[in-house]
């Protein structure tokens, strides 16, 4: 994976045992990570635990600049969580150094690492996905092929890694509460609108223009990028103690016969392969109504 | 007004009484609310009164999602406030059950409901107008037919609603003084540019996408919608302590000679009235400017 | 420099010594202030003595509603700070009023006055002339002719006029990253489309409409402006606490041998003077990267 050397004395890093995440470093000031868990990059308990190792190297690594994060398939950067009929299997993780719930707590630390974090984003990031780039430092979109969306509502849970948090701050109430609530896709051009992403790139000009933008970072200061960055942060990060009660309620959906109905209809649908509902989620999603009598 | 049958129990409730707003109850999950104040759609005691009442059934509707808003004169989503010649008619309204005045009380009351409010813009919302659309969750505008201001400080008064504390949080500092201070009308596609609302939609597509929307959410899990909502309010809402302040400054420019000439000679010129003034109020508002020697 | 002899008794006023910024009263209630400091309107010790004893004037103009700032040369707005080889000739400016350094208190002075300032940006605004645009209320850009960037972070330095506290308000956490840590040019499109600025405007209109805002801006009642903005600046404002740490920040780089490397060689290349270098300090920034064997 790598052919630079500075792997040599590190065969006995964690990354040797991942199999949903790939580390690449280019070099000490600039690494990437290729999201690989075939067929559509759902996260698991499996993926949660990988990222909480990357957050850590990545908090040790102290001449690191920037980290690129993309997608080994083109049609899913990262579809959502998958609680692999056992929600029990994610809430036994660890908590993490923040004290907070693993995916609350590497999240949370990917944001505050002094380090530029960056989502290339082509395919879908939706649910957990969608939380996952929210707290990267930058996102950019391919103009043809990103699709973004909190979906949880569509399926009766709320959405428990930090959507309202984020979002609300990013894209303002309006357009926080229309992701969240209606629950539907959007594209890359619809992002950059809203200020979801930074902005939304031409598919075919995406890489070459995140290169362009590693590169330059991986040249700069180090100090300079992360004293700057901490001072935006103060401004712009959500408070830690405001992320785990949503999460709560999350977990609690599992409890609510309505929420696990829409799931198990889901599930029926397609959810979790590489199938027509995965790919149309946002508009496939309100199959998951149960049919009343009126 | 309704053919489901909803209502039939209903028929001593208030909205039977109500001559400026009609509610139309499509589902226990849906409703809609139309203005119909001819000749402009202004808001005076009357209206504050009617939209108090309504604000207290959607908190009682424990199965509504969605209520959207809309207006019965293209021309005129909500022109602005009118005083009726008697500022004292809309100060002496009962205080709500926040403790606030009757327009500050219901339109925080709405922000915070549990329930989906949508705006669906099409013709003028000034003033009082545009403070009410900023207390819905989503607004939607017309491409071509969408006019929103804030032209108060254009006729010497303080906008006295909420639009400070709204918009300040809604589309940033420099777009927000922008709109109150310079106080100018401006279209559809600005006010998406700017984040106002939502999105801009062509006319003849308005009434299709928000209907698709509203029939969406009316499907979705009704706790979900309010619990999801609830952690965005958290973030984005203002305080209620923050917003009477101005709403004393609005009703004090009543006591001072400058804002009391500027609105004498906006309403010679046809104010309130479906006039060449009211339907190009952002650029005529500097005619209320007194003519001084120089 | 006025024809309207309001000047008459104010011979004795600061700005008959100026020699960075030229102030001309267009009347009580409308000035303008060009910036014309060659070759290329970099910001000095002189410069910030010179608008701190704007401000000053500014807050006793008691009719005066807006003030609209724009440079004598069109390919730089104000190109950015220059220490002139003796960061102590800055630091040894007096305290304003606020008790914080004198280009902290003028930028938060300017901020909080109750005047509509405006920012006509025309060429290049990078680092403090970055800052002092965001510290004014209202932003145009020339859609051709506009530069604007935060170089900073590319020279080792931690920016230190407060764009940290002000973009992130402004424009949200991803895009305030990118433009401080990529700290690469952007033009008057992409500043629009990220909130930066309020709009842009084609260059042979901008001129026009900013002076039919600013005519509109001094008719109106200058109480109505006063408190309005008030309420925004509530919202809106940074803390004066907030600002001190990262000027600290910028001051240390001074004594840290990357920062003073990354500095010599852009003077070597052109810093200050009007030079390819200047002209293209975005993408040239990067050729103050030491050359590290690897």
């Amino acid at each position: 994976m790598t052919s630079t050397g500075l792997n040599e004395d590190m065969t006995t890093t964690p990354e040797a045992s991942w199999t949903h995440i790939a580390l690449e470093r280019r070099s000490r000031s600039y690494w990437r990570v290729i999201f690989d868990h075939p067929p559509v990059n759902t996260i698991t308990a499996t993926t949660v635990m990988e990222l909480s190792e990357l957050v850590e190297l990545i908090e040790r690594a102290t001449e690191l600049n920037v980290i690129v994060f993309d997608s080994a398939n083109p049609d899913f950067f990262l579809a959502h969580y998958d609680v692999e009929s056992d929600p029990m299997k994610t809430a036994a993780l660890p908590a993490g150094p923040t004290g907070m719930p693993a995916w609350l707590d590497l999240t949370a630390r990917l944001s505050r690492a002094p380090v530029v974090s960056i989502a290339s984003i082509r395919g879908r990031a939706r649910g957990a996905g969608s939380e996952f780039v929210l707290a990267c430092d930058l996102r950019f979109a391919s103009r043809e092929r990103a699709v973004l969306g909190q979906f949880e509502v569509g399926a009766g849970f709320i959405p428990g890694g930090g959507p309202m948090a984020r979002l609300s701050r990013l894209v303002g109430r309006g357009r926080a509460l229309e992701i969240l609530l209606v629950a539907d896709d959007f594209d890359g051009l619809r992002a950059e609108q809203y200020g979801d992403v930074n902005r939304a790139i031409a598919d075919d000009r995406l890489d070459t223009e995140i290169e362009e933008i590693a590169a330059r970072l991986a040249q700069f200061d180090h100090d300079a990028i992360a004293r700057t960055k901490s001072y935006v942060d103060h401004v712009t990060l959500p408070p830690d103690d405001e992320l785990p009660a949503a999460l709560t309620d999350f977990r609690q959906s599992f409890g609510r016969p309505g929420p696990l109905a829409r799931l198990a209809k889901l599930e029926e649908l397609g959810l979790n392969v590489d199938s027509d509902l995965e790919r149309r989620l946002g508009a496939r999603v309100v199959e998951a109504t149960p049919q009343v009598a009126s």
